[in-house]
């Protein structure tokens, strides 16, 4: 039997649990070329928002009674394939169930790490490889300038903002609540957190960053956004990663061109699916950074399926720290 | 004698001969390094419009009484500097005036050049480089793509559609009158170019441009550039180069952040000024391409230094066509 949770109804405005329903169904045949996984770990990543809704996007959205999609971890225990057998520790869009048919194209090996076999599903995997291109190769950090990122404590930007801080930037974070802040600065090891929740963050912020902002790592939008593209200085660069303050509705921003011609800034929009042909060479350097702990992780690891609808809700309404992770078996 | 053209007061909107003022003066006496140049071509270009205003910028405003900038090309007549002799021909930021006294660092020999030895001003100068820095550089046109350049008449629109279209790419120029849209298409060389002065040019543009955009080479601003970037492609650059509709007010422009981010959009302000360590580099390739006339050139030449204040005017008001140049001796 796989138990799976699938979108049973699309959100209006906000992820409720009425979204999504749980069901038991029996495991089809394997045919060839196919394995069967069972799911270990499950990645919670925003993304999923975006494809519960059904609008023109990078990528097509979820269809009603679909399985919700998701990243996992597992092991093949059977295969009709030459490429895995079982035992092997696989991942791949395994999806919001415990187990998994998969198309052998579309899963891979696990790849070598010396510690936890999570971390590819976070700061090693996906989210981790967004921090890289969105930092390294958009924001291009030098020593000494001044480095932002928005929703510092998730698992994409707690990245971003620690690959800054080696190349020796100043980084500030914005996150939310203060023990979100407080990790932030103490355990990852940026400059400043600051709460955007507090009146008066944006006095403080400029008490922090009286240079003004070299580079923007942004996550957030909304009117976050708006508040911080005035301290851009001249070359600045911002990486446009995320929009989760943005919800369904189109929210437009003011741009004075005026200004950024004048200050050379870049803005750049950008996905990491597109850079697939990077992902081992970045992969492998995360690795190693971790494994140096130069770059610290962490992974809350939620036990039991059941509880990934509301870890997403939780997600998206950020009350989280750290990479989300549900234990399925 | 020198006769000089300067600057009278600032221009409250528009530019008008009010603001300029001619003058005689004699010529201060040469100190040691520098040389007297007699002027002999004087390009005209958009840019002093941003230094006759006191505001914050990438450069600084001149001042009442400065002889207004501009870069010309000209022939040491005497020489107190062990770099340059009397006959040599230079370039520079001589200024609106007959004579300069140039400080030797502030002069350059002007390149080999197979025709005339005006394109140092134009095409194969400073107009040319930026055209090749936003075009090649930000723009990367590839064959098959589809990229609009607006203000396509002018020295540098002109340069940088034709660039793209040695890429291979289906190039569509923006431009006012329907003369000037008759010169883009016939004698530069463009696919299309559009008047947008055309009730019904946006519907002519899809017409064009049934596929989208994938490349903008902005030099205009304000309503057209709102009109324009709806159009835009997936993975799709903009490069902010001038904004000759803008005048002075601050003009904000609506920026969709989620249509940014799903279509990895990139949109880059740039100035030439940035870019001199590439200038002989950028420089030889372009006249290598107008030697080999696969970059048309237009330049329209007007005698008198008292025609250059209402050329500029002309020019700002988008009724010249090609690279403007006063002869003055």
């Amino acid at each position: 039997m796989n138990t799976k949770i699938i979108l049973r109804n699309r959100p209006n405005q906000t992820v409720t649990q009425d979204n999504f329903e749980c069901i038991d169904a029996d495991i089809e045949p394997l045919r060839s070329g196919q394995v069967l996984v069972l799911n270990q770990w499950l990645s919670l990543d925003p993304y999923v928002r975006g494809r519960m809704t059904e609008r023109k996007s990078y990528a097509p959205s979820m269809a009603l009674g679909d399985v919700v999609m998701g990243e996992g971890i597992g092991i093949v225990i059977d295969s009709q394939s030459d490429q895995f057998k079982t035992g092997d520790k696989v991942i791949g869009m395994l999806g919001w169930q415990t187990h998994a048919v998969m198309n052998c194209s579309a899963i891979k090996l696990i790849p070598e790490i010396p510690f936890s076999e999570t971390w590819p599903l976070g700061a090693a995997g996906m989210p981790g490889i967004t921090a890289w291109i969105g930092m390294i190769d958009i924001c291009k950090p030098k020593a000494g300038e001044t480095i932002l990122v928005t929703s510092a404590a998730g698992s994409v930007g707690s990245v971003a903002g620690q690959l800054a801080k080696l190349q020796g930037a100043h980084i500030i974070g914005i996150a939310g609540p203060e023990e979100k802040c407080a990790y932030v600065q103490d355990a990852l090891n940026f400059d400043y957190c600051l709460s955007y929740q507090h009146c008066n963050w944006l006095s403080n912020f400029n008490k922090y960053a009286p240079n003004g902002i070299d580079g923007l790592f942004e996550n957030v939008g909304g009117t976050l956004f708006d508040s911080l593209t005035p301290q851009m200085n001249p070359y600045s660069r911002i990486a446009i990663c995320g929009l989760i303050a943005e919800g369904l509705e189109e929210q437009l921003h003011s741009i004075n061109l005026r200004t950024l011609l004048a200050n050379r800034m870049l803005i750049q929009g950008f996905i990491v699916s597109d850079h697939v042909a990077r992902w081992r060479e970045i992969q492998k350097q995360l690795i190693d950074l971790i494994a140096e702990q130069k770059i610290q992780v962490y992974e809350k690891i939620t036990e039991n399926l059941q509880n990934a609808p509301q870890t997403l809700i939780d997600l998206l309404e950020g009350r989280c720290l750290g990479k989300q992770i549900i234990k399925l078996s």
